[in-house]
């Protein structure tokens, strides 16, 4: 099959950059490039620039801006909340779901080679968090608990504001990491009771190398970045003013056209799921069928991997993901998949698309008759027999 | 006085993205925008402009591409090299000068916090170290000594090749941090003997938001930022892929044209510095005379403040700065100037003019002309006499 067109559906690894954002960022390479804690007229332009991106942030969570520190990205604030609020607390335990991003299984695993206990809350086959297994690990003093918002692999959205609830009744601080999850799921920092959060500027349609931690006033956490007098003394580095800038467009942009981006998003994730499911046989949809990311769709095909799988499709110009993008070098097996049960037929097989803003029903119809081809093929040279419960005529 | 023209001269806080660098990045935000952990074709393209810069930031300073771990600024590398060397050693004690950066010294007073032994290496009166007491402070077991190649307030140029020799024999590790020195000085990692390096974008025309963090192979260090297994494992989080190419771009100009930006910078440095002692009276140069940055220039003014000279001068266009932007909102004395034994008479009143690629002539001698009636008038308002050493007609 001869390259129809270019089909990018690993949006969960890095979105374009909007070109409202880029060209709102321009200037601040160019022209107000000044450092923003200058002490003149070129510093006070950037550090405009800077407080009103950090207004945007904070009222698409609903955070006061004084509780918005900017960061290098998701993974730096995970490393900062983390590590940070461990430090200053004399309690040295967290809990952390089974299935967060490697940002907060590789920080909990340096805390635990550092003296800290840290516990894994269970999740059921869709990646929902054990409400009953949260409760019972925190009979023991706790720190902190880090939940994510929503999986970047199989796109499972919590119940956040449960168990924030949870965390805020037993007195125990919760952070969310909310960088695959901004557009889709409505975050109200106040309302929720959330102490912390993580975003992402990449994630977005903004950036790459910004991000944000929101840390709720009053939190105790040590610095972890040391060096000059920026953010308030809480996170040192001269400000990366266009990313800030650019991020703080892509919330706007979030803010403005979140709705309808949504609900294309879901008619399209829908009709994916739909269209793979009635003409793929030996298929498993990863992750909870409705409570999942509006641009999230995760397979496994059964008997084949999902590097191949993606291998083949990039000849054909799609771009997909066997999981994160943060994992690929490792080529391990999937933890997450792991963490839901996901069985040995099907752990190698899985394979993600997420979908953009730019995505198409034509894409997906290209897409899907790709797959189709690829599917067969790699089946053909299994040695495994693939039961097939669907036709393929459907 | 009205505003004849606007004249940054504040390029240590921070310069301007070069053209070229910025058209060199502008495809990396909009098309190529890729994951470079991505295995597919979008991906490979970010994977190889990421290699690329590598290769062009490890050529400047004759490192191995595989050395360089790309970091979100020098601050991040600062941070990581101290308390990760540190961490990974079992010896718990470093050597730094009494002048860093406020990105290794507040990283240093962590350190001490945490039980490591921080010892300060004293400096002249020019800011240069004392070999005698560097030789003296080694005596004890040490892990690792930290000496910035140039200073960010008065410009102080280290005979970093003595310093990295010294520490070579002794068996500590050496980290120099470059960042203000990358254009003006030339620095060869292997001849010289350099452990560890840091640098920064933002102060040779490229973007802000990235850094670099060069690492002699086999040096063992802990990971400051925990995740993915980008940078071989070493530092997680997706890859600032636009400042990363922006960044490869802008040390590539150094290269090309190092040599004649320097002349022409060294020439305008001198220039300056003749016309202020000309010009006005009661001033005192801070740092070397002649081993100092190329376009440094640090001047104290007797009796009146800084902030007043600088405040007056961005009423008349100008932009300099009273020392370091990172440490602009604490307003405190500066500790360099302390450390380098700038008398009371002196010590509040120092301007730093740092030039730029797009600094003339012409801005210069607006600027002393400024600078001549700002003095003057401040002077006035002064309850000290100020001793007048110089005509002003001269």
């Amino acid at each position: 099959m001869a390259i129809d067109r270019e089909v990018y559906l690993d949006n969960a690894a890095t979105t374009y950059c909007n070109g409202e954002v880029f060209y709102a960022m321009q200037p601040y390479f160019i022209t107000n490039y000044g450092n923003p804690n200058s002490l003149h007229q070129i510093g006070y332009t950037a550090r405009e620039a800077i407080e009103n991106a950090r207004a945007s942030v904070a009222k698409i969570i609903n955070a006061d801006p004084d509780e918005i520190y900017f960061t290098s990205g998701a993974t730096e604030a995970n490393n900062w909340v983390l590590k940070g609020i461990v430090a200053a607390s004399p309690i040295k335990r967290v809990l952390v779901s089974a299935i967060e991003h490697p940002s907060i299984t590789e920080t909990a695993r340096w805390l635990t080679e550092n003296g800290v206990e840290v516990d894994y809350i269970k999740v059921d086959e869709n990646g929902i968090i054990s409400i009953p297994d949260l409760l019972a690990k925190l009979s023991k003093p706790t720190c902190l608990v880090s939940v994510m918002t929503a999986n970047h692999e199989v796109g499972t959205v919590q119940y956040i504001n449960t168990i924030a609830n949870i965390c805020s009744k037993n007195n125990v601080y919760f952070h969310t990491d909310a960088t695959q999850a901004l557009e889709s799921v409505h975050i109200n920092v106040k309302e929720m009771q959330i102490t912390a959060l993580s975003l992402s500027g990449h994630k977005i349609y903004g950036p790459k190398g910004v991000g944000v931690l929101y840390l709720k006033r009053g939190t105790p956490i040590e610095t972890f970045i040391h060096g000059g007098y920026q953010e308030n003394g809480m996170r040192a580095g001269t400000y990366n003013l266009p990313a800030i800038v650019g991020l703080g467009k892509a919330v706007e942009i979030c803010m403005r056209d979140g709705n309808t981006n949504n609900t294309r998003m879901k008619q399209l994730r829908d009709y994916l799921i739909k269209e793979i499911e009635a003409k793929i046989p030996g298929v498993k949809l990863n992750g909870h069928r409705t409570q999942r990311l509006n641009n999230n769709v995760n397979f496994s095909f059964q008997g084949i991997s999902g590097e191949s799988i993606t291998a083949m499709l990039d000849t054909m110009g799609i771009c997909a993901s066997t999981g994160t993008a943060s994992t690929s070098e490792m080529l391990s097996r999937s933890y997450v998949l792991q963490a839901i049960g996901v069985n040995d037929d099907y752990i190698n097989g899985a394979v993600r698309f997420t979908l953009g803003r730019a995505t198409t029903k034509e894409d997906l119809d290209y897409t899907v008759a790709c797959l189709v081809n690829v599917v067969k093929k790699l089946r053909a040279l299994s040695p495994i027999n693939i039961k097939t419960e669907v036709s393929e005529n459907v």
